[in-house]
C-alpha cells in the first residue's frame, strides 16, 4: 500500500540465479535481535476471523457450506502480504546496468490465509478444511497463470520459527515471479534432459522405482506416493508424488484434491508424533505457467511433473552446504521412512 | 577410528547433485534438543594447547619461530575430523542400485586448528597467525591434489551457532571429495560457457566492472577486493577476488598469502564491528585438482578464478528461497558496501 519504491530482480551473472533486492535498504540495526521482534506480533493477530477489515487487500475468499457460526464467514482467504516483494502495477523494465541484467519485480506477493481460526495445526483443521486449502491453491495458480508476464507460480508453507514462519496462524504462501526461479528451472531443465535421452518421465520412472523397492514410501494412497527421497538434502525430507502424470498442479483433478489433502494431513500428523516442535516448509513444484507460451514450452506435458516437496529444518546448513552445494544425511532415507511409517 | 561403517555418496537423479549418506543412521531422538548438547562441549576444549594427545590423528603441524613460550608448540595443527564423512581408505566403488547411482565416500575430512588459544577471535588473532593459517590452507590443497581419487578440496569456515560452528575453538575445515560437488560445478560450467561466448574470464569481467563502479567496494588492497557482489544471496555477503588471474588457489605467492591474510582480517573485523555476535561462514571457491586432470581441465586455468565468499548468517531462509532457488534481498550490495566501508 504504502510502497512507492521499485523493488528489483537481478540476475547473477555467474550461475544465472534472479535475486530480488529490496528499493528500501535495512539498516545494518534491523538484523540485531530480530527474533524478540517477531514473537511480539503474536499476542494480537488480524488474520484471525473478525478483523478482515485491518488486512491488506483480499483477494478472494472461500465461503463455508453453512453460515450459521459467525466467526465462520469464511473457510480460508486469500490477501495481499504485508510487505509485497513482487507487486502487480508496472511493467517489466528489462535493462542492463553495466555488465550486468535486472528487471522490476513484476509479480504477485500473496497470503493464503488457510482457517479463521489462530491455534489450529494444519495436519488438525479436519480433511474437509484442508480440501479448501489445496481448492484456494489450485485456484490461485490458475488465475495467476493467466497475467502474461508472469513465468512461475510458487506456493510455499514456512511452518514454525526455523522455517521461517510470519506468525503462528496457519497460512501459505504464493509468491508469483516474471523468471523461472533457479532452483524451479534446474528441474525442468534436468528433467527435459532425461526425457530426450530415455523418453521418459523421470517423475514416472522414480515412482516405479520407489514403489518396486517399497522401503523409502511413507505412505502410499489411492493416487499419491509420500517417500522419502533417495538422495535427500535433509533428513526425513519427503515427496508427495501423483501417480498419474501431470506436468501443471492446477490441473489436478476434484478426487485427486481430496486425496492429497489426505495424505499430506496424515503425513503432516506422522511428523509431528515423531518431532512435536518441528518448523518444517513445503511447497509445490509445477510447471512454468503456459498459457502464452505452448510454443516454447509444448514437450512439458511429457516431461514434467508436478510434486510436494516437505522439508524438515532441524539441522543448520554449514559453511560445508553452502560452499559446495553437497548435502550430509545423517539419518538415510530408508530409516527416516521406516521411523515415518511406524509411527 | 572407531568408524567400521562405509559412508556412502548418492547422486540425485533429477538435478545431478551427489549427497552423502552416513552409514550409522541417527534416530529421530537424536534432532530434539540438539543444541544444548552442543554448549556443553564448550567446558572443555580438546583442541586447546597441551591435550593434543587427546584428538584424532594429527596430519601436520606448522611450528612456530620461536619455541620459549611452552603453549606455542605450534602455531596452527590440523587433525581428522572427530565424526569424518569421507574417509582415505578404501575403493571409489562406483555402482547402481536400480535406477539410482551411488559410490563410498572416499576422501578427507580434516580441522584446521587456527590457534593454540580457546578465546581469540580469527580477526583479533594478528596479522602474522592470519598468515599461517592460510598456508596451512594452501598447504592441505596442494597435498590433497596428488590423491588421484580426490577431484575437489573445499575449505571452510562456520564461525558461531548460527553458521554450524563445532566449538568456540577458532577452528576452520577441510572437505576432499571424489566428486565435484554441485555448487562449485555449477560455477565451473557458467563460467566455462562464458569464456566460450566472450574469451574473457568472468571473474576478470566482474573485478574490471566492479572497480569501475567502485559503490560496491568494501575494502581494496594491493592484490585484491573485497566487494559485495551484484546478485548476493544473503544481504552484507562479500566476496575477496584476487587481481591476479589465478584459477588455483595453492598457486597463490607469498606476497599474495600476505595481501589476503590482511585483507580478510581487515574485513572480519568490520563485519564485526557492525554485528557484533554475528555468526558467518567463508569458503574459497578454487578450481578442481588437476594433477591427473590435464585434458579435461586444461582450459580451466583461463576461464576460473579462485576467490573467497564470505556469508553472514542473520537471515533464515524460508520455504521461498528453498522451493525457489530465489533470494530476498532486504539491503542492496550497494549500502551494504558503503555501511562496511564506513564502519
Amino acid at each position: 500500500m504504502k510502497k512507492t519504491v521499485i523493488n528489483e530482480l537481478r540476475k547473477d551473472p555467474l550461475v544465472g540465479r534472479w535475486i530480488a533486492v529490496l528499493g528500501e535498504s535495512l539498516p545494518p540495526s534491523a538484523y540485531i535481535g530480530e527474533n524478540s521482534r517477531e514473537t511480539a506480533k503474536e499476542n494480537s493477530c488480524m488474520l484471525c476471523a473478525g478483523r478482515e477489515s485491518e488486512t491488506p487487500m483480499e483477494i478472494t475468499r472461500m465461503s463455508p457450506a453453512s453460515l450459521a457460526d459467525p466467526a465462520r464467514k469464511w473457510s480460508t482467504r486469500v490477501i495481499a502480504s504485508f510487505d509485497p516483494v513482487f507487486t502487480v502495477e508496472g511493467d517489466l523494465g528489462r535493462r542492463g546496468e553495466g555488465m550486468y541484467d535486472k528487471m522490476n519485480s513484476i509479480g504477485a506477493s500473496e497470503i493464503i490465509i488457510e482457517s479463521p481460526h489462530h491455534h489450529v495445526q494444519p495436519e488438525d483443521m479436519g480433511l474437509d478444511q484442508m480440501i479448501r486449502v489445496i481448492q484456494t491453491y489450485r485456484d490461485r495458480m490458475a488465475d495467476l497463470e493467466k497475467d502474461f508476464r508472469l513465468r512461475y507460480t510458487l506456493i510455499y508453507k514456512n511452518h514454525g520459527k526455523s522455517a521461517g514462519a510470519l506468525s503462528g496462524h496457519p497460512l501459505s504462501q504464493l509468491t508469483s515471479t516474471p523468471v523461472i526461479p533457479k532452483r524451479v528451472k534446474e528441474e525442468f531443465d534436468h528433467a527435459k534432459q532425461y526425457f530426450a535421452y530415455k523418453e521418459r518421465c523421470i517423475f514416472c520412472d522414480i515412482m516405479r522405482e520407489e514403489m518396486r523397492t517399497e522401503n523409502r514410501i511413507v505412505i502410499e494412497s489411492r493416487h499419491y506416493i509420500a517417500f522419502c527421497p533417495y538422495a535427500s538434502k535433509f533428513p526425513f525430507e519427503t515427496w508427495i508424488l501423483p501417480k498419474r502424470h501431470n506436468c501443471a498442479f492446477q490441473d489436478i483433478r476434484p478426487d485427486e484434491i481430496e486425496d492429497v489433502a489426505l495424505i499430506l494431513s496424515s503425513f503432516l500428523k506422522k511428523l509431528r508424533a515423531l518431532f512435536p516442535d518441528l518448523s518444517y516448509n513445503y511447497f509445490i513444484h509445477s510447471a512454468p505457467n503456459r498459457v502464452t507460451r505452448k510454443d516454447h514450452w509444448h514437450t512439458l506435458g511429457e516431461d514434467y511433473h508436478w510434486h510436494i516437496e516437505i522439508m524438515p529444518r532441524f539441522l543448520r546448513t554449514t559453511g560445508f552446504e553452502w560452499g559446495s552445494g553437497l548435502y550430509i544425511l545423517p539419518t538415510s532415507p530408508e530409516d527416516a521412512a521406516k521411523y515415518l511409517r511406524e509411527v
